[in-house]
């Protein structure tokens, strides 16, 4: 059990990339006991508990800020979580379609009940970047609905949404804000969504976005931002939507070469 | 100064979303030296130096420890970057497109110089992963090309690339594993990629990957597997492609409701 190889999933395609023993160089002590540790979760299965830190510490032979470690980054992959006192074993990321389909939808998609808890719904005034994106004066007003969003009842992201108070005067009134913008968009104000530009990056959770969503700070997001067009190619919204990365991947279909 | 909020970005959108200041609960004070150390950001301009850690700590009046924190997390934003013994202002991420069009080309619309320097090229056989993705038998051999990528002499990610043998038998001989291998199936073979499925997530570098892109270890990263197809519906490689998440984002045009 020195190489830690011996123990990397070394069937699958990337195994050599992902094997983590640099050619040359040490292997940091840590990174072996994470290779060690993850055979272990593949044995345990999903749900399934891992020994206490200190149990881990004398199985290994190391000391248990080591093992802190390797569990710390199995945690910011989401290859294990915290429960109750305990760390069980996670389940696979999420796998969200890039599409103009809404958050519901995607999440639907994949057997679990989407939600959203709302922060706030404010109004401010649009300043220039999002005047420029939702074709708007820099004064004009615009709403910004910032709300959670839950997969199981479990926090997964965070969404900023920023539409034209004078497209839409009355959402404060009409839209119920744990519910689908986009189903109310489409059924009570007849706007079809046409196209999207979206750019996508990794961040860091600010102290306040991990408070909200409930993840350790300064956890590695998934960031996505979105302008959306109507059928007339009119900006209708510029949402930010911040994902947790270790519950969520992207998908999407690519074509024409 | 004791509000950190005085020196955010608030005009821009989402700012309320990434003040990064709890409603309740304490403000980080880390947090608050990065608040004000991304203003000075701001005034220094792309290429400026910082200050040395120890006159930050005297300016703001806090522990070097403290600075070390906060200039940790700009580092992993890719908001400043190491620079001999000094650290600078960073340019912005570069974005590239999720889109058939290779690294290569979404590097030069950037008006960067792409480039790419080979790790390895093996043959290695299939197994059930890949087979499957590639539609081969498992125990056909297929290559592994690894390489790291360059924007003008930047080490800015890793790409392992596996195509079958029996379609491709003389990669060994007829690529050459600095040029592009998009520009060699064309030119060469007349492969023409017409779709494509991509995954996108963050992960962490493995201290291997760390070491071959030359990133700290555990710099979140962005990862890319996809599965490319040719104009008869054939898939001819499965790509593995690790991006720095300090320097990468990607956009997509999204399109049909």
């Amino acid at each position: 059990m020195n190489d830690p190889r011996d123990t990397q999933d070394s069937g699958t395609p990337g195994a050599p990339v992902r094997s983590g023993i640099p050619e040359h160089g040490r292997i940091p002590k840590y990174y072996a006991v994470k290779t060690r540790l993850e055979t272990l979760l593949d044995e345990l299965g999903e749900g399934g508990s891992l020994p206490t830190e200190r149990d881990l510490a004398a199985r290994f032979g190391v000391a248990r800020e080591t093992v802190r470690q390797a569990v710390r980054e199995l945690l910011i992959q989401g290859r294990v979580r915290r429960k109750g006192r305990g760390t069980v074993v996670a389940g696979p990321k999420l796998e969200q379609p890039l599409s103009l389909v809404s958050y519901t939808e995607g999440v639907r998609r994949q057997g679990k009940v989407p939600g959203r808890s709302l922060i706030g719904l404010d109004r401010m005034p649009a300043g220039a970047e999002l005047a420029q994106q939702l074709g708007i004066g820099q004064t004009d007003p615009v709403w910004h609905l910032e709300r959670v969003l839950l997969a199981d009842d479990e926090r997964v992201g965070l969404e900023s949404t920023y539409v034209s108070v004078d497209r839409f005067p009355h959402l404060e009134r009409d839209f119920n804000p744990d519910s689908s913008f986009y189903a109310f968009l489409r059924d009570q104000l007849g706007v079809r969504f046409a196209a999207a530009e979206e750019r996508i990056e990794t961040v860091l959770a600010t102290p306040r976005e991990a408070l909200l969503i409930g993840t350790p700070p300064a956890l590695p997001m998934l960031l996505l931002n979105r302008v959306s067009r109507d059928t007339d190619g009119r900006p209708v919204e510029r949402v930010r939507s911040l994902y947790r990365g270790d519950r969520f991947s992207f998908t999407t279909h690519l074509s024409g070469a």
